[in-house]
């Protein structure tokens, strides 16, 4: 379909893209003798010296403190597939300089020649000096969790697949606003979630941390249940944790007398599962460019209809979310994004517009700039209590 | 010693140090719905797409048709030594912005976790795609000649090891320019250099390339020559191109008639083996902050005398060269920077002061705006015959 594709037209997409979309500038002079003298040789001497004796002074005297590396091995681009790294570069430029927009944080396009996870994970903690955070993205399903976890846990700088998270953050926001609207309380909302790819299981994880007791995720062979002996690793973690009636089967057994639908899996959903939603709900159909289920054909069956797409109401956009997530934990030199510091972030953006929600309006414009700087504010404040259990001994 | 460095005030220095010196900015609008629908989804697919079908666009329509990378391990950075690749970062922010500043190249700086050689040729290879171009600096001797040559001969982009060629191109433009004002020919030079590590190698095989005939090195045990067993695998192959006469011996036995005294070494030479140079010749103290020979004892022995200073005449800096030769090399997307490259950057250097040839004035000023457009359209026009030799099958 690419509906939204079709409006545009090429020729103005590549002249805007000729010679890329970023640039690096100088934030000090450097145009006399002793500028030199001072941003270089021999006075920066100096301060390389004072990192090595006391390395936090890095944060204050280097770029470092405000730079994220939007790390991609081109495996799972967009919707485009793996379309590898250099094909990956134009998504990874423009993430950078949403980064930068949004967020005021410099982000580096990091574009990886190899999609092996080991030779990842030793490429990612060998640049992690260099940065002050980690955005992975476009990474496939499920490699891309053992990248995270496995950064995660040897990194003391933010690591945050966006794929994953930035997504989640948005739904909860999205859903948080949806049952406030529906008059429907958060934690017993009926949940199904058709895609247990790398987004799908996080917006399961999150909304489970968030509140909600009933999420049931589809795959493509059904519903993801603790019988099934065809899960990866992921999945099966997955099951142990959702599906507390015990559902079994398709799409349409899951669905009925569901309060929500999140679709996050590229396919299609039959309007006879739809159908079995219990009335007055939400459907998130977030596929791009082609949703789950058209929303016109949605709000037949929900009250409140949310799309990835900018052309209908609701679009649930990642851009909501990770400047103002890194913005936030590198305000607070943050050691990692923890759950609270997500479901903060969730609850910022969804403040953002609690005053005057409607159906057409659970979440803000992705070009609102209160989001960015009050979820910064919400990851900052709940990053604070982060520190490692130990460190006050 | 360090006498320029106390003429530098430390507070001034981290003042302008705070947050770093550099930062990332987009070069395309990003205020509306469109132009996010342009810059990012839906509009970026087309872009990635056509990458994907032909990768040569790449350089067109990203921006690594004029970025390089900034790569260090911090295993020999300034006279530091080896401090790491945190307290390296200020160094590669500096050389990042000199790029932008006079080459108009946007630099990533890029502090590696390793120093293991295998490692960083494995990680310079995965991030190649996200540049145009790879500047490897202050990497510790031997293991940079490794790294420089596995990566020169497994990618096909430019590897450029500044500490090696940046010096030797700046150091061969200052020797034209010297050998002309001296009146001697470049080819019957005799030349002595103090220091075989990367600068010094680079230098004395740089100086045979451009012409030079009778080329001895010393380094802390003396003259390179064949007959000594103790010569890592550089200096032994160093001893086989160089020291056409067989001298044996001290710096002193070597510098017995020599026209030219290179020191690329950090230590110092005793005014008593200068006596027996040549008069009339020139001496390139080159170590920073305090040069093997003090300048104004140099001039008792030499007529034309450099340093790495910016308090004396005739500095050397690197800074003359590797801006004006990646903007060269990403202008013709040279696939390497060969040996022609480097002289015809070497060549431009001195012609910019030709017409004005003065013993205190053998090197542009490091500010002089000039030099840089002038070494990048030499270096392109070198390029030009560089393709691989069956590309026209």
């Amino acid at each position: 379909m690419a509906e939204s594709e079709q409006f545009l037209e090429s020729q103005p997409i590549f002249e805007l893209h000729r010679g890329g979309k970023m640039a690096v500038q100088a934030t000090v002079p450097l145009s006399s003798r002793e500028d030199l003298a001072m941003a270089y040789t021999p006075g920066v001497a100096k301060v390389c010296e004072a990192i090595s004796a006391s390395p936090a002074l890095a944060r204050e005297y280097t770029w470092i403190g405000h730079t994220v590396a939007v790390v991609t091995d081109g495996s799972a681009v967009l919707g485009l597939g793996n379309i590898g790294p250099l094909a990956a570069m134009p998504v990874m430029e423009g993430k950078a300089i949403l980064f930068k927009q949004f967020g005021g944080v410099d982000a580096v396009p990091i574009c990886l020649d190899t999609q092996d996870t080991d030779e990842i994970v030793t490429i990612v903690k060998a640049l992690a000096p260099s940065f002050g955070g980690i955005n992975l993205e476009d990474i496939a399903s499920p490699r891309c969790f053992e990248i995270e976890r496995r950064l995660d846990d040897s990194l003391d700088i933010p690591v945050f697949h966006d794929d994953q998270h930035g997504t989640a953050i948005v739904v909860v926001a999205a859903l948080r606003n949806a049952s406030r609207l529906l008059g429907r309380k958060f934690g017993e909302l009926r949940v199904v979630i058709s895609g247990a790819g790398a987004a799908g299981i996080a917006v399961a994880r999150m909304l489970i941390a968030g509140g909600a007791a009933d999420v049931v995720v589809i795959d493509s062979r059904g519903v993801v249940h603790s019988g099934r002996t065809d899960l990866n690793t992921e999945k099966a973690s997955l099951a142990s944790v959702t599906n507390p009636r015990g559902v079994v089967g398709d799409i349409g057994e899951a669905l009925r007398g569901a309060d929500v639908l999140i679709g996050v899996s590229g396919g299609t959903v039959d309007e006879s599962a739809l159908a079995g939603m219990a009335p007055g709900g939400a459907i998130f159909a977030l596929a791009n460019p082609t949703p789950e289920v058209h929303p016109l054909i949605a709000a037949r069956y929900a009250a409140v209809v949310a799309t990835g797409r900018s052309d209908f109401p609701n679009q649930i956009n990642n851009v909501l979310a990770f400047p103002g997530v890194f913005r936030g934990a590198l305000d607070a030199k943050a050691p990692r994004i923890t759950e609270a510091m997500k479901l903060a972030a969730a609850d910022a953006i969804a403040a953002v517009v609690a005053d005057a929600l409607t159906a057409d309006a659970i979440v803000p414009s992705p070009l609102d700039p209160r989001v960015a700087p009050a979820v910064a504010r919400a990851v900052a404040a709940a990053a604070a209590p982060s520190a490692p259990p130990f460190s006050s001994i």
